[in-house]
């Protein structure tokens, strides 16, 4: 009997090849997407073609309104998003210090608001396992993409929850957390991922097309070139 | 210089104590109330007469539809409010199994849910204390409202945020853990807490106005009666 697994799943390249791999792994996935406020609305687009592309078992958008929370550039009209690969704390607008070297693209605890509304899903599916495409490799600067970050969620949904109380144990599943981006997309290619699908950039205009020079594009096509495979990102 | 913290307000008894004691420890309290699709919505009115009686710094409303998610009798229409003190798996509805004694009133990772959420709201208002009015008392059949899982969320937070990285301690404050309703009530008292603005009842009327008979309605007015003190509920 298949299991069921709960994967989270952004629309955009790294959760993409996380379903991919949760598929492949043999699970019935129950794909969790978020309306979170979040600028590039057009990645929602395309989660919904990928988890029709890739047959998901279900696929749900939960709305959360987190531009009430504010506090990031992907979710508050005042910060900007950064342009170019100068330190952010240089391309920041006014507003928005972020010592540390935290990117201002950081939500305020999004992975812990994810993996609980993850954790809530597996719950009601019977579910123990989550997939979760965090990177700490090309995004260091994220907090809660540390592997030590994901071990100390995994062990506070053992004691959230009726199944940990039972002694169930779930497993927080983060594939891509030592890969390189071209790594990834070594595996992603590997397993038949189709990137025209996926969505990475900040600001895509409406038609999905990506701005070629964000921090997240700039990322992206490093990686194809890197990997030394074709990039079929549709760039404005 | 007072500190910011972030109080959960249901606008039930005990998360209006929480606030009591917050303010009383000298907290600038930003208030934060979830409308997450739950039964007895009229408690989020009763939050913000509360926060404004309370004279709290700010009071948001963040909105979440945990319908999506399901699971629970709070959030699912299918799935009914218990109405006596028989045994949960003899009145709760088709398709809801709760196993350990686990109330069907039980949201699933709904805690998580909103430390997560007021977690992201204490990283942007600068604050590292989060007060919550969870019981392992009266509750006990919650699994997290113990403080083996405040204490795991607590750890998960350092590690989720900003300040965490930078060696900040994120303080979860649950001064009612530990306390009887009547304990809780006694407390209240002290700190002139108006009780008849807050709704605890599962199902109360559109004025607000408890049925008396659900589990929570139970459980406070015997609160009140073992506090030997007045209980202001406006009762149907």
């Amino acid at each position: 009997m298949q299991a069921n697994a709960v994967v989270l799943l952004s629309g955009g390249l790294d959760s993409t090849t996380t379903l991919a791999i949760a598929r492949q792994a043999g699970y019935h996935c129950h794909a969790l997407s978020f309306d979170y406020g979040q600028r590039h609305h057009i990645e929602l687009d395309a989660a919904e073609r990928i988890a029709h592309s890739m047959q998901v078992t279900r696929h749900k958008i939960i709305r959360i309104d987190l531009t009430q929370i504010g506090g990031s550039a992907l979710t508050d009209a005042d910060i900007a998003v950064p342009q170019s690969e100068q330190p952010e704390s240089e391309t920041a607008g006014a507003g928005a210090p972020r010592p540390s070297g935290i990117p201002v693209t950081y939500v305020p605890a999004r992975n812990t608001i994810f993996l609980s509304l993850a954790l809530a899903y597996a719950e009601v599916i019977d579910a123990l396992d989550i997939f979760i495409g965090v990177n700490a490799v090309d995004y260091s600067g994220y907090p809660d993409c540390r592997p030590e970050y994901i071990r100390a969620f995994a062990k506070t949904a053992n004691l959230a929850t009726r199944a940990g109380v039972e002694g169930a144990d779930y497993r927080i599943h983060t594939p891509l957390i030592n890969l390189s981006k071209a790594g990834i997309i070594r595996q992603g290619y590997e397993l038949n991922v189709d990137y025209a699908l996926t969505v990475s950039c900040y600001q895509a205009n409406e038609r999905g097309q990506a701005c070629g020079k964000c921090d997240s594009c700039q990322l992206r096509r490093q990686g194809f070139i890197d990997a030394d495979l074709p990039d079929p990102t549709n760039y404005q």
